[in-house]
């Protein structure tokens, strides 16, 4: 175990810090006999990788991905998949500056108390980078999900700072650079994103994430529930601060007959409990929601105290995320796909046996 | 490991269902040497028995705990703890006339799914009762981290349907039966719970928990973060459909210089981040905030389906809490001191011998 | 996790002191829809319980087992199965005078070290008594994998102190007090009991477990293979100092001509693996042997020393058995079925989609 | 979890193939500010690397070792340990010819019904290469169990095939190629192995390992014991078919008054217990003995069947060990640091406030 695996029988193990030579995890428990190429992999990092537009860190970074175990003659083969990123343009004299002092809002205070070792370059482990290996072992995930289960995992930013987002399609997610679902909000986000960059502060995000077909009865009832790893996964990400299931918070406001999702034989007339109950699937479309807090890295002064204790006025230069929840929707859905086949994995174990005769019904039907 | 388990070295395994002999739990990981009694664990498993007003559910349980092992003259040694709870007042008969149909938005519909077994009997293990083990279990955290560290971990109603409560004090919260911070708040708080209550009807709820006094340092930086074993926890708990740290969904909106607690040698000057920052206890007072979802088994009627998938409607009869959320609040403290007791033990596994020459400032001071 | 459990998704916690309240576990993971009563697990306890013959402690233990959860209507449901034992005759005070001292060859030392408590009374959590709870979950494993597989886990005793027993059938097993598999060899056994209870001296033992018809492809290659497991919980018996699959020690002076195990369309020709290559059941019988230490609470007296260090002489009284492989056997087999069921377990979780078409061949065939 | 990891708080995750393109490790829990460099780590490889005299495979690996994370400065961070180490000379065709067919006593077969994937090139995962990445992490543990508690881990043969080792002196065992504590032994051991590779046979052989200075204390009672788990570990190595602890399968035929060791003030007068009393380390020398089989892959032809079940005769070419035992000193006491320092880590959370005032007695005295 130790604290930096995620996943029981689908374990992802990461390690690498921001400005050390590389990145990568250790992917143990995925089944043999599932085709899987680097590409397969590539093209989930691409998506969240820096330097893609004007409105992320412009870090470059080819994030590009070597496979070093697991595979035989282009198959997994049960053993561990190994994946390596190597770090590429680390500036880490640009961070010489802070190496005696704290960021109001940021990690390095938090680690200088548990471990006594300040790794000043570029944030050390505490860097969103390090999403980087999340993404690749979600890939796997995601393809394994979807060849055995038909499960699709998807995410759209739902805000960003004061601007929410309607859902219209998901086919807008992947046009803009926001992984927006509506395209005539990305005028509005550019100029926001430009505004602020300009002004040299950071803004908060809202993700939306949704997997489609997961069959009823996954999840433990108590305590690893399906809700409850991925509020573990999704709230041990960088920046977030808050996870919702289904109507999330709004459900603390609701009455009895407005939450129940009412079942009928064509299938469910809502989804107020976000596709989970009791801790377990329902067969609906299982959506989490998560807030991620405003970057901590800003150019504009703080106060804040030095390793001595001294009192200091901070600015941060280096290149950062003015919005790490630009790149977090791709993040979101691996941890979300991570979480899922590890709850595949454990169902089949303990329940392959069970032999349903009850229909399972449909995800949602049109209320009437 | 299993699903039934919570901790990692202070680790809480719980059994039972809500109509079966009993219920208790095995606690395991307490270090030896603390003076414990089944005093302790009872005082506050009444805190959260049923039958204590007249909102709550009217079955009659005691909930005496005996602690059946890991204790030598009334001090621990060490050895697990096991806690056990007998069930008295069961009426399973209550339940017969659902035991072939499902409710809108129970668990019972998933249950069915997964394990294709139907304990119909009071909800069987996801029933809320099983959270009496885990007020047993936190009831020793609370203990330990109180003599080690002087923390305490307290939590309040903070919104019950559409009344929100205003923090007024601590006080205030032991003398009413919702955990209201605000004695303004009682009368109309009943009078909103008779409404419902001859109504049929069932509410939502928000609660607040807040550890005070936890070092700085605590918590694995991925995955096991201090911050994603509180989500875990606490979306862990029957009913919670969401889970803040902090500011957490308003964070979404707040640009970093708004978000950012800034330092001063006399403590930092504000709390958004509740605590953690990259997963690590700041030194802050560690808050979270939980949605509870309006119960489900209530009396007014709602479509549903039948094992065989006919469409039937559903009505509960048998003795239910209009508002879980009323007797959560106990369980959230259980929880949080579950998750830090936890994280104090693998704090001292690893880092142990930091030697920190950086003064820890104060969690907060007056903002000036 | 912490350390009291065994089995990863078939997992057993246990609970007790010898003279607590009460033993038991917490069996986390057996599937859903298993008939199981009381009847079936106190069958085992029964071959352990204490008291039985003139050989073993004649402390009086009915043993008498009590399922706290998990069940309804006779059957399993997926959730937790605890199991509850009261201790009925305990006589502490057998036991005063050894409070201040070690027994030579006792954990009683290392526990004083590692806890600072010293439960005296019989042992405390050291005891062989604490088996009685792992044989009550053993009897679950063995139910479990008999009706899925065809799995059966038996034992004998294979030499006590310096007789050697050799196999003559299993059904001489059950009809004699020390689990010996020889008939003509229970006279020798008798006289050499009756002689060494009158000296005051204890005896040790090797006991053989065999598990028949476990599928090929069990097991984790690296770490947590099929052998490790077996060693991990049969080294982790009370005095148990060896343990070998199959040949075991005599394989370091083995050739690899002698050695390997060869096959024939028609099965395996010979069984020096003892079932397992690689960490990987093979089909053939899994065998294991475990050699256990003379008991170390024996009347002849020995130098020890006190808590405050000074020399003294030390002599038990209490009532011990003065040799703990008599009752071994059920707790081997016990020990055996828990780490197949979980193996079992975990591979259906990762492996269930492996359509082999090779042909598993024959555990073993006549050598020709 | 998942099944590619060992140890608790201090983990050892390896992925890697034979004949892939590399071979690693992840590391996680090493706490922070241990001086640390690739020298370190590299000169526990270099002891067990192939190719260093005529009696092992003639493999050409460097085995030079990539620290790709947790260091800054030359200190561990606290963050895991990423080690790699390229594969270099793999020579796949060499095992075309063993691709359809299973070699007697090779875990080939069992692979294949496990996964039904063959990566036939050089044993894929099975490879007794994969234990490099353990050697690594084994350099870690043990230099940190030297610089915080002084204890020493160290390991030599004790017998190859026929030829049993009496233990001279520790510095004896590095001036010979093959861990033998006994300069005289030399000749006869190359002998003997000149004899045995001509033959196109393999041998089997015995190591022991152990461990100095290990405190009293350490150690969970139940079931994660010192003794437990290094029988877990030991086992888990390739090609190992016994562990035993102290007088380990000897402790079966001796009486309580030889096996017990007496303590006096000055020490223990003897240590047939090996250093472990009831799964806890008594602060006397830990002693591990493992049974190492011949290895299977050998010229001299054997029975056995293809992929389709039909009887052929198997004759392995490709580059082997003769015997694995001459190269598995170093990793067994790898093994032996990594769960010793599991252990360590493991005590600190438990028991750091345990504050004993009875005196530790010395490891050992003179036999009077």
């Amino acid at each position: 175990m130790s604290g930096s695996s995620i996943g029981k029988l689908f374990c992802v193990t990461t390690f690498g810090e921001s400005h050390g030579p590389a990145i990568g995890c250790v992917v143990d428990g995925c089944p043999p006999g599932m085709a899987l190429c680097a590409e397969d992999i590539q093209a989930q990092l691409d998506r969240r990788k820096p330097g893609t537009s004007r409105h992320v860190t412009q870090r470059r970074e080819s994030d590009t991905v070597e496979i070093l175990s697991g595979l035989f003659e282009g198959h997994t083969t049960g053993a561990p998949i190994a994946l390596l990123i190597r770090n590429e343009d680390q500036r880490s004299k640009d961070y010489g500056n802070i190496a005696d002092t704290f960021r109001p809002g940021h990690a390095d205070y938090t680690y200088w108390h548990k471990y006594g070792i300040r790794d000043y370059r570029g944030g050390g482990r505490s860097s969103a980078r390090l999403t980087a290996p999340l993404v690749g072992a979600g890939a796997i995930a995601k393809k394994w999900l979807a060849q055995k289960y038909g499960i699709r995992v998807r995410g759209h930013m739902s805000a960003l700072g004061p601007i929410d987002l309607a859902f219209k399609s998901w086919e807008a997610v992947s046009e803009n650079a926001f992984f927006s679902p509506d395209p005539d909000s990305v005028a509005a986000l550019e100029a926001y994103m430009d505004e602020l960059r300009k002004s040299g502060d950071s803004a908060g995000a809202k993700i939306t994430v949704v997997a489609e077909n997961v069959p009823a009865g996954w999840g433990e009832p108590l305590y690893d529930r399906i809700d409850a790893d991925l509020a573990h996964a999704l709230m041990g990400l960088n920046a977030v601060k808050g996870v919702e299931i289904g109507d999330g918070f709004a459900s603390a406001r609701q009455k009895g007959t407005e939450h129940r999702d009412e079942l009928t034989p064509q299938g469910f007339l809502s989804n107020h409990a976000g596709g989970v109950l009791g801790g377990i699937s329902s067969g609906q479309n299982i959506v989490a929601h998560i807030a991620i807090k405003p970057t901590s890295s800003i150019r504009l002064p703080g106060r804040s105290i030095d390793k001595q204790g001294n009192p200091i006025e901070v600015v941060t230069h280096g290149r950062h995320d003015p919005c790490v929840g630009i790149r977090a929707t791709p993040i979101a859905e691996a941890l979300m796909a991570i979480v899922l086949m590890d709850h595949a994995l454990r169902h089949r174990a303990q329940c392959a046996d069970v032999v349903m005769e009850t229909p399972q019904i449909a995800g949602n039907v049109e209320q009437e």
